[in-house]
């Protein structure tokens, strides 16, 4: 197959904007294969509470602001409706991958937990956010650790 | 791991809403690995204009509404923006998938293309929706043809 981007390896996750994480992880447990005692976390840095699960090969994060005026509230509240926000693409190499969508017109969207643009570490690997969405889905590269970065970058686990 | 469907296999597709699908496509292309000489199908029946690519092992299906009033032109208009309208759950068999969720609480959605409710033939497969959405997104079940029944089945190509 001719790729484009020949840095994407798959999807890392795909994240939901939700107004409550408990009701949409039950929606989620009551007709789909979702375990109903799925963990939900807080996040306090970037004040989410998300539930985190896999279904279909893909993982699934219901992510609920806890500020109203947070990531994913203000998104719903613009919509008036939850759905998908973004989906993470893991990468091979992150500097490759941005340098190659830039390349092709694309420019940097701010991560609003780290008020960062461009690759950045976070808890699983450094990731970066592209101003342009795909049929509306915000799109977020990551580059995940290895095990010797992941505990380089142990500090970063409260985002 | 525990399963309250058990009958769910994993993601057949996942639909987005768009405004031009020649333009998301362009964009997937751009950005992502997707060939940007991927195909993009008119189907009479429904009135959409589909671009469909397997991404990270995910199909994705594009789709724009020919007609204004059409089921994904609809959908970004009550939004005002394009998003997943839609992800399809493959499952063992519709119909126990059906029961489950029904026993569960859920309800039935018509199916825009064919006027149905419930457990129907598409070109690959029975499909039905679910009139819950789960954090935003519609749910629809498909259990695919076998190659037999594909054959059988090949009168619905039209959808």
């Amino acid at each position: 197959m001719k790729t484009d981007n020949p840095n994407v390896i798959g999807i890392k996750h795909m994240a939901f904007g939700v107004r409550d994480a408990e009701k949409a992880l039950e929606t989620y447990a009551r007709f789909l294969d979702v375990p109903a005692d799925t963990e939900i976390t807080i996040f306090p840095k970037s004040k989410n509470k998300v539930a985190l699960f896999n279904l279909g090969g893909i993982e699934y994060q219901l992510c609920e602001s806890l500020d109203p005026e947070g990531r994913f509230a203000k998104w719903i509240d613009e919509r008036g409706h939850e759905g998908l926000h973004h989906i993470c693409y893991e990468v091979n190499n992150i500097d490759e991958a941005l340098a190659h969508a830039q390349a092709k017109g694309a420019s940097l969207r701010i991560c609003q937990a780290c008020q960062k643009y461009g690759s950045h570490p976070h808890p699983e690997g450094w990731v970066a956010f592209l101003d342009n969405d795909a049929g509306g889905i915000e799109i977020e590269f990551m580059q995940v650790y290895t095990p010797e970065q992941l505990k380089e970058y142990e500090a970063f686990k409260g985002i």
